[in-house]
């Protein structure tokens, strides 16, 4: 398969696992997100991933959240295809390894950051204030900021070293840490890739309290759900009782399963059987 | 979306529908095909489909099964793509309705038929016997009958009409006369398509002996299959129990699954939500 096949494949075997504490899965909706919509968007994403292969990556990844929001409106996977697109490319330059990404990364010009921009307009998007001293550069403004990043002679890469509380922007700057390591841990787990994304969620929420969870309720509740999954993995009726309780109060480790999505990619153009 | 994102979308919203007596559903897998290789399957297709909007409907129907099978080398939905690929091409020249697709099936050629011949040479599908005067036109000829098509001047529509006991032939015959009612009742159904799509499959194997189920079975499993799924509508317990039994002794009504499969692409391209 094609990388931009594996990232597609690898959005829709990660929402299929289950039970993923918080997050929607084959077996659980959230009041405002559906497993379908995650099909949808998985579908819709497909032209963007396409164009990641050999096209500018802000202009891809605008088109793969354009595609992935278009028939249902939501943000289903903007985080996981802001890991997927330079992951995309990297492996269809041949060199999916952190210093492939990495140099991905570093050729992302002042235009990728525009249309990095651009892509905030077509979703919702949940993020934290900027700091007061890059206020014009908040991405709500969506295209509005272009001209402050132009001023500023700001490439993506440049914009995601200022967003690195983001655990997801983070990637950007670290050679996708996290994400090559689930790659090597569902590398090791057995059973279809799907339930071992779910372990593998659970094992990353355990040890990283989710960066969407601390926008949306702050850090001590973000350290509280990690605790309670690393208290729960091994028993399968735990787990399910944590989903249910996360859904319940809307804690909702969306930055998780992104970085999940990520390493289900690089596993898949490892030939890690689906 | 694009007509082949709808048929894509079609593909994985049908496998996600549950229960589904007898087939893989996001709750059930076979024993030798699960619920991960239809997601495979599905995004595998992608590229068939997208051909099916503007070129020949053999050709991309024959990369559509070449793409399906590229990873697992399963039958996951060789008879879906084969009612998609004619939808696809009427949806995309704005005429999805039985006329339209019936002129897309008349306007089919010696080569599409050839290359429809070529895509059994990338899986092994269920099939029957041919009668013995065609018989040099065995499907599971693959590539090797078609001199015998040329011999004969045999479009793909003609090479259909030989096949009318089989019920996705059938529909190349009549104007996806199914296909075009399972989507007006998915229309009528509420609640998410997936789920639709289950109630549409048990409703239409109940009216309909299955070919599939015929041709591994015989005519009077597949009719009792239909007896039992009758009586069991209406009770989510009789129709659980039946999925458990159908899959336990092999009967698997694969050719309803593909019909179902069409109308949701039929009812997409209408606007039902998914």
């Amino acid at each position: 398969m094609r990388p931009a096949e594996n990232a597609q494949l690898a959005l829709l075997l990660e929402v299929s696992g289950t039970p993923k504490p918080g997050n929607v899965d084959r077996d659980r909706n959230l009041s405002d997100l559906r497993y379908e919509d995650f099909l949808v968007g998985a579908v819709g994403a497909g032209r963007g991933l396409r164009a990641a292969e050999t096209g500018p990556v802000g202009e891809a990844f605008e088109r793969a959240v354009e595609g992935m929001a278009e028939r249902h409106g939501r943000n289903s996977q903007f985080g996981a295809l802001l890991l997927l697109v330079p992951l995309v490319r990297a492996a269809s330059e041949g060199e999916l390894s952190p210093a492939g990404a990495e140099r991905v990364v570093n050729d992302t010009t002042v235009a990728d950051a525009a249309d990095f921009y651009r892509a905030f307009e077509h979703v919702a998007v949940f993020v934290s204030d900027p700091p007061a001293d890059v206020d014009d550069l908040d991405v709500r403004r969506g295209a509005a900021a272009i001209p402050a990043l132009e001023d500023r002679e700001l490439t993506l890469a440049d914009v995601m070293a200022l967003g690195d509380a983001d655990d997801v922007a983070r990637e950007w700057t670290t050679g996708f840490e996290r994400s090559f390591r689930v790659a090597d841990r569902v590398g090791e787990l057995s059973g279809p890739l799907s339930a071992r994304a779910a372990e593998a969620f659970c094992e990353q929420l355990a040890e990283h309290p989710d960066t969407l969870v601390v926008k949306k309720h702050g850090e001590e509740i973000a350290r509280e759900a990690s605790r309670r999954v690393a208290d729960a993995i091994g028993s399968r009726d735990d787990i399910d009782a944590l989903a249910m309780e996360f859904v319940r109060r809307g804690i909702n480790p969306g930055t998780t399963a992104d970085i999940v999505a990520a390493g289900l990619f690089i596993a898949l153009e490892r030939g890690v059987e689906p």
